[in-house]
């Protein structure tokens, strides 16, 4: 039976990606598409997702998401062009408006009435910041229940972060939103830092699906290659492929390792958006764990079938 | 050369193996012993150095040191009487009091002279809280130009903490004065449970130190006991030699691999005396890491070469 998914998402290169992967593999059902502010602005986002929407013409209805943290109160910093380019998706030219209707609700409401519609068979994949989710959560907290799943790309638990040493950038853009996802009782598995910095795709391996995969691929290969040459620095003539990574974990959770825990988010101070894990079974005084549902951290990742998987899928 | 080496410690059970470690090794001139609050008031862990001095006839001086945080605002938590006894050394019955001198001066008072008599000489060996170094530092910040390096039992880098899954209990004790000695112009090098956790001896492989070692190791047998018995929710039958560690990478450093970057502590919050490293090469945006002197973390370990030495050591 195929995976209904509601992709949550700030395209964005690697979120372009995911996005694509999610449309052509055949045990997914794109059910909607709900945009965020992040790598770019909510407009632009958004703007991104129904310019994806129309060269690869899916059905899924998209919806206009958050544009300011759960907080209001925290200070917005820039968008980081330097990544994803000023039009969000690696400088091609994205036309300014493009003529595909939005669907009327925002991002939040679309969420809580498509769970609602389909108890226990939605996948919520998000993978940019946590902002929609938690205001799904907060206008109607029983869809907590009603969720099959929650699958996100996020945090950094073992290793480093990227936008400081301690944090991630989706959970870093509203930590507090992040902290409200993983309390939430549903589950939440979290593909990190951990393994998406170990999910390397080389430029040639790109180029070589886009000779196989026709339009759809070559406006991908197009899109990256801003993004690729950003990466030079940690990456030889390669990306990281952050958000498809959780996109196939629903597909394939076998590709990894997870490990089972509490998570709970710093909010402000020095280490502000980092993800901290609980491991189940290891002992530690009074915390503030404690108590707190445990959920599932990805630690490890068979690279190779991640990227094999994203090929055949992208190329079929 | 002989590393002339003040051990600052607060016995403790691993501090008494790692004590008798730094008073056994042939390439080691211990110089001095400085104590500070921690797995016992300060009034215990004293005591007990006396105490170990008069067992093991130890030629260095002890100093009394810190009995309160470098902040003294910092709420006090009490002793972890569960791990290292009532008295500290594994409830043996250590006498009240022991009659063996006391040094006159205030352990960081006794750092800034021996510092200053032996300049670029001096290994600072620190495995309890970092406040007599904080202190140190703030009565004579010259005594970082003139110290060889900084070696510390401190720290959960890529690790879950062990007071709490973000933090370690020698810098969760005192994370102000932690900061502090992380951010001076002097070498440091941190043992922290990245590698200390992987650094495991078995009940049977201390009999066998304690069967050769006569009666020196006997006593250390006799006061791991509770320690052991403490550990057995994390170590079948056996115990962390976490302060050993320290001191063996003064003799062996090529036993451990370390990663060089700025280390800040977290002061407050869910993290408190958290360690986060922003590892050298990596770029990340701008953060309060940005500055500050390089430090080495130990990542990796030959725990089983650790254990051969500490063996060889103490029965030699
Ligand atoms: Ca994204
Ligand atoms: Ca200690």
């Amino acid at each position: 039976m195929a995976h209904k998914v509601i992709f949550d998402t700030d395209p964005g290169v690697d979120d372009a990606m995911a996005l694509l992967f999610l449309h052509r593999h055949p045990d997914i059902d794109l059910v909607g598409v709900t945009t965020v502010f992040g790598n770019a602005s909510i407009e632009t986002t958004t703007r991104n997702a129904l310019f994806l929407k129309r060269e690869w013409g899916f059905d899924a209805p998209v919806a206009k998401g958050a544009d300011e943290t759960i907080d209001p109160s925290r200070p917005h910093a820039g968008w980081p062009t330097f990544i994803h380019g000023d039009d969000g998706l690696g400088n091609i030219g994205v036309p300014d408006t493009v003529d595909v209707p939005l669907d009327p609700r925002p991002a939040y409401q679309f969420i809580i009435d498509t769970v609602r519609a389909n108890p226990h068979e939605i996948t919520l994949v998000a993978v940019g910041r946590m902002t929609n989710l938690a205001l799904a959560l907060r206008h109607a907290p029983d869809i907590a229940h009603l969720v099959k799943q929650v699958v996100i790309m996020g945090g950094a638990f073992d290793v480093p972060g990227n936008v400081t040493p301690a944090a991630e950038a989706n959970i870093h853009g509203d930590p507090e939103a992040a902290d409200i996802v993983f309390a939430a009782p549903w589950k939440v598995v979290a593909a990190g830092l951990d393994v998406t910095t170990k999910t390397t795709m080389s430029r040639g391996f790109l180029d070589a699906m886009a000779e196989k995969g026709g339009a759809d691929v070559e406006l991908l290969r197009r899109v990256s290659d801003f993004y690729i040459k950003f990466y030079s620095h940690a990456v030889d003539d390669g990306m990281l492929v952050h958000d498809s990574c959780a996109c196939v974990y629903v597909v394939a959770p076998g590709l990894f390792t997870v490990r089972s825990g509490a998570v709970r988010v710093v909010c402000g101070g020095l280490a502000d958006g980092q993800t901290i894990q609980k491991p189940d079974g290891m002992s530690f005084g009074p915390s503030e764990w404690d108590g707190k549902v445990s959920q599932q951290v990805m630690v490890g990742v068979d690279a190779d079938k991640v990227l094999a998987l994203l090929a055949r899928t992208l190329t079929a």
